[in-house]
């Protein structure tokens, strides 16, 4: 349906849209990460994309992972860094990230600021691949 | 190619983001609008859909008009207001906008501030309907 929804902050200060459910980032142990949220603010029927939203507590990160899919990322709010391959830069509102099929990379929100980002991916989409013994990240 | 763009400002205060063509709303004649600047952020060859930044100047306006494919719209910064169907409602940083097909919309920026909002489409998408007198919007 048609429709305007607000965003409102809780006590934290932390972003939650009107009707827009907050989930678990991944299944808890499935993969490291720590301190972050997901939200699906679109995935429209007739559109074979989602965008979502993720926002990473102070100190937090997402999981250093690759995959085949694409990942465009804009910054919403806060502070804190991404590591693209073996290059690890600072990041801040309203920066653009690209991320192409197979490159490592990994968010991380800063000590005192939270990172919020949104992510649009293809709701069709391979699964993640996490760095181990034989295949270290980066090399 | 993976990558970071920053965002910058101009004397104007708007938003250009590094490497981000800047486009005109639609071509001059085609459709009623003022004041209004186009930029793809993000059209990745693997998914079907792009994500736009729209920027319009105070005063300015969008054109009237429906579709057959959904609009996803997130407002980035400024204050407006939207028209969706018959109804009007004010628009701020951050609201989450959902257009159904064949709905009439319209976004307005307010009068001293400046509107500018990210827009979710399908790649493959239909032309946009105007109004006329035959069928005015909101009938």
């Amino acid at each position: 349906m048609s429709s305007v929804r607000r965003f409102t902050t809780d006590r934290a200060g932390d972003y939650r849209w009107d009707a827009v459910e907050l989930l678990r980032y991944k299944e808890e142990g499935s993969a490291p990460f720590k301190d972050i949220t997901r939200q699906v603010l679109f995935a429209p029927s007739d559109q074979a994309t989602e965008l979502r939203y993720f926002e990473i507590a102070p100190g937090g990160y997402s999981t250093l992972e690759r995959h085949q899919h694409t990942h465009a990322v804009l910054i919403l709010r806060g502070r804190g860094t991404v590591r693209i391959g073996t290059e690890t830069q600072p990041i801040g509102e309203r920066d653009l990230v690209t991320v192409d099929p197979l490159v490592w990379h990994q968010f991380h929100a800063a000590p005192d600021s939270a990172l919020g980002f949104l992510c649009l991916v293809s709701k069709e989409r391979d699964r993640p691949q996490l760095p181990d013994a034989d295949e270290p990240a980066g090399v």
